[in-house]
């Protein structure tokens, strides 16, 4: 019965052909729904073009709002922020925490290292001690292999770093891998990883076949695949927050500066604790690195994988965050794995992600690493600022009722008058609803007055 | 000297003027970057508002490519999934791994359960055995206090379902925690459980400073924090595909159904066995939920963080997906939490996001998690057939080079030039740069030639 929605070569369609298609089979009003997915279609025939070519059957746009949050100091300079997000109080939270700590020296950050990771896993039966033994051998030949490949990135000071044997056949049978460490410099780095992954394969299948050291079965190797790791543990980056204690006090009218910190400091060791607070207090970093990260051009979930394996490599999943109080002084830290581009890619190829990279000044990706932990740490500053003080509701309610008020079609004046009425009060959208219809039935009566009274 | 770029009520400007500030600090063209700013608002300003409101201090629209994956057949149903995602061959992939399912008897998933989460954490100096004597009290307690809040839920078939007391005093000093668990039905319903949460955290408090059976300092407590987790182990889908083994045999030409299930299944078994596979594995697993997650206007946060925490909750980072070969049949499966809605938030608020939940038929959350689900698995499945085939460049890099060539600002017929002439060869901006300046030298060439031939 549905059968007839099955079809072949849809990819091949010219974009009208493909809307037709899609609206006729699941719209209930097909005009409606090509006029929306048609409204999101850039003007600029070109640029459309260059956004369609990001992906693949692409039929429409989606939008998500581009914001700004200014006054991260961060290691002595100041930025504003574009961030990419759809989720309401994110963007004035870190706006917030960045202007609370511009007052007390901004964020500080040091890149501990840089280094990227491939992988050529592949199957072999012979003996990995006498594969150990031509170890060097083998460097040397793959080494020799991928020198075109990797010319310019040296050049650039980049390029292979070390590679390495690992033997997994006790885990798997016959199992082994060759482990390559990588510096991309300024680019993500994923294309040309691959490609000397590929290469390397191709290398080692060569060595493994023709190497008089090797006979009979031995002879035989089976790659299985070749691809970068986005597990990046060493392509690491601190951010940090301190100050005096006391310099707190102005947090919360009802909390000097050592309550504070005490209810903030116990909030980060519970999410060290116990998973079920630290994936949602790591979610809380998230919500600021991803929009960081969608601004610029970056993939978020290379990010969001590799940060969050990372928060688990002791074998609990915990905070990525942490807080000490040692001396009087108050010091707040994000460690996290980000490996970025602002090079290649997306970052030169979307027209917005190049202005992002332009507003932070054009930064290297070691630079874009620490503005990107900084955010982070802003947003989970905030996020456990309100947590342990006002909690979470009353902030995020507020924004919450101006989504209701906009969905219900509110006016400006209806805007503000709900915005007063809901100062103390519940927001739900049952309530507001019957906010404005009680407001309404009022104007309208008013107006009835209003006219009788000009009438006279 | 960079003191000027501080500013305060910044959240407060118009649009126009925070604008206007943006590129006078950071822009090095500031027309320019107005122009492309401003070129990407909604012409609706009706809609333009609703996006605004969804973030704060925004300035301009981020897009993102929306695209169509067709032939989706998932519990015997056709769907085509709307995807949001800026990565190249995604969209192609899941599309390609849907038809190919779609003939083997497409997705089958299960709904396990859909048990959402929220805690309410204290301090307390009591005794923690005199508390749990009093749980049933307290829980009645609780429930009396909530009865307001959560009768428009429970008319729907949710609300609270269960709560518990936890001492994590041995871990934290004094810490203990009310664990609760709660039915959302359609709704993400986190501001339905962040109310209840601290409702009950008043309660908690009213009950422990007032009842009797607490004397001197335990009638006293701290309440830490009251937030849902994004961690929702028990709010859990499967998604799986099977066929027998040699109906696989099409999958590649260069091996049979056996070899290409046994190489196959030997991937996801890396992707068990090596965090640093494991990582990139599900990182593909998100590339196709993410997109899904997106287009629906659900919180992908969310979504990673729950789902990257599953994959470490044995002690160590695993593949999310497994793959079995018993009696000559495949089977491959995804088991992961999804914490998603279908009414309320952004999925009512976003027009495409709205579209996206008309195309998929306006499903129910549960039915969301299987279609999720299963566009995880389907991209799951491409990547890793890929990889074990023919390598993931040969795909990415034919992508990869459309992506060059409109940076490069080719036309049609040099795209098409470009594509034959990149068959077989490795793809490189540096190469793609050389090839497009040799092809218009000789275009301006053989121009010349026709020229001076007409003349004639």
């Amino acid at each position: 019965m549905l059968e007839k929605n099955v079809i072949a070569g849809f990819s091949k369609w010219p974009k009208s052909k493909k809307i037709e298609w899609l609206v006729e089979t699941y719209a209930s009003n097909s005009q409606e729904m090509t006029r929306d997915l048609k409204s999101f279609w850039h003007p600029g025939e070109e640029l459309q073009r260059i956004i369609d070519g990001f992906s693949e059957n692409t039929v429409s746009n989606y939008v998500l709002p581009y914001g700004i949050a200014p006054n991260f100091m961060i290691d002595g300079r100041n930025y504003a922020i574009p961030m990419v997000i759809e989720e309401s109080s994110v963007v004035a939270a870190a706006s917030s925490a960045a202007k609370f700590w511009a007052d007390r020296g901004g964020f500080h950050t040091k890149v501990i290292d840089t280094r990227k990771v491939g992988q050529v896993h592949f199957f072999w039966k012979g003996d990995f001690n006498l594969l150990q033994t031509h170890q060097q051998e083998l460097k040397n030949a793959l080494t020799k292999q991928v020198a075109s490949l990797t010319a310019n990135m040296r050049k650039r000071g980049g390029g292979v770093l070390d590679l390495e044997l690992l033997d997994l056949s006790l885990q798997e049978p016959n199992y082994y891998q060759l482990r390559v460490a990588f510096e991309t410099c300024d680019s993500m780095g994923a294309n040309f990883i691959n490609s000397v992954l590929e290469a390397f394969a191709e290398g080692l299948q060569g060595f493994i076949t023709q190497h008089p050291a090797f006979s009979g079965n031995t002879h035989e190797i089976d790659i299985l695949m070749s691809i970068l790791s986005n597990y990046t543990p060493e392509c690491l980056v601190e951010a940090w927050v301190e100050c005096p204690v006391e310099d707190l006090g102005v947090v919360c009218e009802t909390m000097d500066g050592a309550s504070f910190a005490d209810r903030f400091a116990k909030a980060v060791r519970v999410a060290q604790i116990d998973p079920y607070r630290a994936v949602t207090h790591n979610k809380g970093i998230f919500n600021g690195i991803d929009a960081i990260v969608l601004a610029t051009g970056n993939d978020f979930r290379a990010i969001e994988a590799c940060g969050h394996a990372y928060a688990a490599r002791d074998g609990q999943y915990r905070s990525l965050s942490k807080c000490e109080i040692v001396d009087g002084k108050f010091r707040f830290s994000l460690e996290i794995p980000l490996a970025v581009g602002t090079v290649g890619g997306l970052t030169v190829l979307h027209p917005l992600a190049k202005r992002t990279l332009e507003v932070l000044g054009n930064p290297s990706a070691r630079e874009l690493m620490s503005i990107i932990a900084s955010v982070g740490l802003a947003q989970n500053f905030a996020a456990v600022r309100s947590l342990v003080t006002t909690g979470i509701q009353q902030g995020h309610m507020k924004l919450h009722l101006l989504n209701i008020l906009n969905h219900l079609g509110a006016n400006e004046t209806e805007t503000t008058a709900a915005q007063t009425f809901f100062e103390e009060k519940t927001v739900s959208h049952a309530a507001v609803t019957l906010f404005l219809e009680g407001w309404r039935e009022a104007a309208q009566v008013s107006k009835g007055v209003v006219m009788a009274v000009k009438k006279e």
